[in-house]
């Protein structure tokens, strides 16, 4: 899960060269024809394609694969759009969904609440000095200080500068319609000379992993709740995969809000935008010292899951503690037998 | 296969439900949820992948299935490229190919050689009355009189009407300056009242299968061979995977020319270009009712595939005749055991 063009990793798999458990070696695509020029340039497969099996060398040790990397651009695009209430969430969802199905905007569009922005500069202390979760009326303060909205939006525009600029033209014109409260800024960053931009050359907040360039950017984020000066700062996720419908998904933002702050913790989430579903990460961030903090995100946790699962929603990730739970509160239980060895 | 932006259906499938040979009904995907909102709407599946198991039906019977459909979109311009020589289309595979790549082509680019246009609109014998393939001189004079290249480039954009536009005027911006000798050539079609395009409100030859709407407009193709008043026009095909590089390509299809004419054929072939490799496809139309035309093609069948084989080149789809053949040539046999199984 990625922020460039290619985010989507696995889906750029083009071929692979497995070892199996027993020896055998199983190589798929093109690269069952030892001398194809073609093994790492096409996902086209024979036959059945049995590529899914070896995922994260699942059901097997990937030695060789192929895959497609985002070519250099002549110009990256880096953009932001926040709006400044809560529910705005469910305009966001549907007005960059249709974006990002229609051909405006071709790569993952990226989406945080405030409380994230705020985790990476500054312990939650820093920011609120009360008890139990901050209110909203100091959130309100929060956005005016940090300069965003309740909700950012970030995306990457790569490729031809005039072909971008067409696309954030578009951007422009479909936000001032639908979207008015909001507001749209954007940095456009060329290569030299009319050549190919350097990713290292994009500066922060716009380069990093939004350019291709590993960083550790939001690792701040973990100590938010840190209470002592040896804290250790930690972090579990509850991520259901929720479809792009913006009142299904604000329906479901409330719900997980009331859930962190039954807890006395503040809602901590950010969502990756495909074409038709998000991946929506709930962050579970803790001070390892405080046993009260540990119950309580376990608690979120739990009370996470049993909101998702009864909206249908299932986990894109977990931790290995969560990896067994089913979906117990499922009322009509799947008919499938063999896949439930698998299912994590 | 398809023309449109969802073209490589496969790669749009959504999750499935499958009927197993022993009755077992397996739900991959999120329809592994039996109530996931997300089930048709997310590639995103739990642990190993094994929807490519059960693609086309092969290990199962798919009763189920989620697929991404193309939106409609606001407009649709369709785009005409041709250059004069043959060897040009190793500057239409660079050329294009690049723009593939780097977001300025986001859907497949299709291209033609002359004579399969040819076909479309008369037999060999209304071309050509002398024995043995049509010769170049020749062949130039149908260029003039079909007004099209030696090669066609057809290729689709489908968005906002601002967008599509931005990349049309790249494309000119490139191939004025990589490949003068050719002409492009569009035809804008946009939605009424500035609303969303019907496929069906398209005319020939920009629409059919272009904008998703079943024709069977190739089909008369398959009659260019017929010599009796009662021929039965049929066709074969050999189709290789090959590299999206220039020289690799007019290499090949060289090779191929010279094999299609030792038999006394034409070259009768397209190609679909994707980011990275071509699906090229030799057609091999015939006359049922001649036995010599049965011989014919077969013999190019056989020395086609033992020149892509030495090229290293697999097929992406063969006749049931052909689906056993292996790569007899291939100098280094492959060292998998369990794949050979499923290959085709």
């Amino acid at each position: 899960m990625g922020f460039i063009p290619t985010a989507v990793h696995h889906e750029n798999i083009a071929g692979m060269e497995v070892v199996l458990a027993n020896g055998d070696v199983v190589r798929t695509g093109q690269y069952a024809m030892t001398t194809s020029p073609t093994a790492h340039l096409t996902k086209l497969s024979f036959g059945p394609t049995i590529d899914g099996l070896f995922l994260q060398s699942n059901l097997g040790i990937v030695t060789k694969m192929g895959i497609y990397l985002t070519p250099q651009p002549q110009s990256y695009m880096s953009c932001t759009f926040d709006m400044p209430e809560f529910e705005d969430v469910a305009t966001i969802v549907d007005v960059f969904g249709e974006m990002r199905r229609n051909g405006t905007l071709p790569a993952m569009v990226y989406v945080f609440h405030l409380n994230e922005w705020a985790a990476l500069f500054g312990k939650r202390s820093d920011w609120w000095k009360g008890e139990g979760p901050i209110p909203s009326w100091r959130t309100k303060e929060m956005q005016k200080e940090l300069d965003v909205g309740n909700w950012s939006v970030k995306f990457g525009l790569y490729g031809p500068t005039s072909i971008i600029q067409a696309q954030y033209a578009e951007v422009q014109r479909v936000v001032t319609e639908k979207a008015p409260r909001g507001r749209l800024q954007q940095s456009l960053f060329s290569g030299e000379d009319g050549g190919l931009l350097e990713a290292i050359s994009v500066p922060q907040p716009h380069g990093g992993i939004r350019v291709g360039v590993p960083s550790m950017w939001s690792i701040p984020m973990v100590n938010f709740y840190n209470v002592r000066e040896d804290s250790i700062g930690a972090h579990g996720a509850y991520s259901p995969i929720v479809p792009l419908e913006g009142k299904v998904l604000l329906d479901w933002v409330k719900a997980a809000k009331q859930v962190y702050e039954s807890q006395g913790f503040d809602l901590l989430c950010d969502f990756f935008m495909h074409e038709r579903h998000a991946v929506f990460v709930c962050m579970l961030c803790f001070d390892k010292t405080s046993s009260e903090q540990r119950v309580g995100v376990e608690k979120i946790f739990q009370a996470l899951f049993k909101e998702g699962s009864k909206r249908g929603f299932a986990k894109y990730r977990a931790h290995i503690k969560h990896m067994g739970m089913l979906v117990r509160l499922n009322p009509f239980p799947c008919c499938h037998r063999k896949l439930e060895q698998v299912k994590y």
